[in-house]
């Protein structure tokens, strides 16, 4: 859903503090559920609010605050499963973090909603305010897109009209992989991503959710301290979702960069010589690829996708034997 | 309605940052609208918030983020007069707090949701933990009780078949005269509150909001060092809203201390020499009055009212030269 931020165009606040030259970094996010699995539905949210800290370089959260909206069209008995079920993948995603859970609130309404809040305090060194870029810089993204597409092709399962309309350029197991590598991917953290930064000597970066990756590429042009723009080459696509947003006309605008994300990767400046090497770190730690998507030229800050932007179609993965 | 906080029971979360011993204070709530005047509920969202943190003795606030849900009832045009009045009222009660809003989300929903977090970064003598009281010391009340029922005897001035069931006890200007007292009420800050809480060696306190006052009373009773228990003998209530309650039955239980209340007043234990000079500073610094409603005795960590409680009629207030 649309999510105006209030304020200045950065993924996280950042606001000095009384004491010792310290600043609060905090950010907060909540949307609505849109994954069938509870639990994995609290890890996608904890990872979400947190990748707002990971744009900015911060790598270590100190508190994270819980938002829960429970729908009052649930049974009790399906809120007595399902409410701990979320509560206990945010838990577990935010430990996974290193950070803890300590407060929260908890509201009934209509629609679920889901959430929370995350809070850094930190010294300067430890953000990065992403207005640095420079010509000759390049764009690295993190995660494929497609998140949106694949969690809706999977839906249309369900379906047969909507399931009609892709079902010449997909199987039904190409969907059911594509929604694993989506959910994989959006609890995924951006938190490896973000110590990279520091040592890749990062410029600025932002995570790709709500607005698409052209959305949040134009915002993060928009606060550059220099004259740059950003054009984007490469559109790093979960395998065959690409063919499911084109079956589907207009609707989703994947290769126009419109498509909403949800905990999307992260969109980084780095430096030409060091991209490459930032990319095998990740690939490196994680056992995920990252991709150099694009460059930083000169001009009004910015940004656009090329006409005919090349595809890379990401598989579904290999880890520790299963297939995802 | 029902706010479970997640974790331990304090007011707001006390988390230890990596820096310079500071510790991270930190609380997050949200409700729905319960006043027809958008700036006023603005203002009321953002006391409400705040109050968790005066609760807990800190009266400097470094951040704010606002959270709001935004209705799918409303027209278009709705929308664009009460949104940017609800955020104007969050920020000028944001900003008579000496803090700011830099932050926030907005979703839409069926209902309507507004709240916030509030964050501050401080030394360990900045929050008083509220777990010291000792026999002998009293309690203080800093805000009448009753909003909750001056709300709804306000609404029912439009439903002849409720307002048939009060008009015995209660005129109508009576309910207008409470229900701008419980709105002027609910809008003001516990700052000053909570500034007098170290200058009056207050033991702990917690702010009266969903739970009611006697529910409040229990919890903090229950999280106690010492073996004490809190016995309640005097409710102030906006006035005429005690006998609106009772014309109702059961249903707020507000001389049983269940009636809910928001952005109600401290519940602080004071050592009983300094609590009317706490209540008499507070009424000449501010223009409202606080009372001394019960006594700490040995026990085992309860609450209670006793059996005829007295109940304070509080008036509407004189303030500068306009009735309140």
């Amino acid at each position: 859903m649309a999510i105006p931020r209030i304020g200045i165009g950065m993924d996280s606040s950042v606001t000095p503090v009384r004491h010792g030259g310290l600043s609060l970094v905090q950010t907060t996010d909540f949307f609505y559920p849109l994954v069938d699995d509870p639990y994995m539905m609290g890890k996608i949210a904890c990872a979400n609010v947190l990748s707002d800290l990971y744009a900015m370089g911060v790598t270590d959260c100190d508190n994270m605050l819980m938002l829960l909206g429970v729908s009052t069209k649930m049974t009790e008995k399906e809120r007595d499963v399902v409410v701990p079920l979320i509560m206990r993948g945010f838990k577990d995603s935010a430990l996974e973090a290193g950070t803890t859970v300590t407060g929260g609130q908890t509201v009934v309404n209509p629609w679920c909603t889901i959430g929370g809040v995350a809070t850094t305090v930190c010294q300067p060194n430890e953000y990065i305010v992403p207005d640095n870029a420079v010509v000759g810089d390049v764009l690295v993204l993190t995660k494929p897109l497609g998140t949106q597409v694949a969690v809706n092709a999977h839906q249309w399962l369900d379906q047969p009209d909507r399931w009609n309309r892709i079902k010449l350029v997909v199987s039904e197991e190409d969907v059911r992989k594509g929604y694993q590598r989506a959910m994989d991917s959006m609890a995924r953290l951006n938190r490896t991503a973000a110590r990279l930064m520091h040592k890749y000597n990062a410029h600025g970066a932002t995570d790709v959710t709500g607005f698409g990756l052209l959305g949040h590429a134009q915002n993060l042009a928009k606060h550059q301290k220099n004259e740059v723009s950003f054009v984007i080459h490469n559109l790093p696509v979960i395998s065959k979702m690409a063919a499911v947003a084109k079956a589907c006309g207009n609707m989703f605008q994947l290769l126009q960069g419109h498509s909403a994300e949800t905990s999307g990767g992260l969109l980084i400046c780095l430096p030409r010589e060091q991209a490459a090497a930032y990319c095998k770190d990740i690939e490196k730690q994680e056992g995920y690829q990252a991709w150099i998507i694009g460059i930083v030229e000169k001009g009004l800050r910015t940004a656009r996708i090329i006409d005919k932007p090349r595809v890379i179609e990401v598989p579904a993965k290999e880890k520790d034997g299963e297939l995802w």
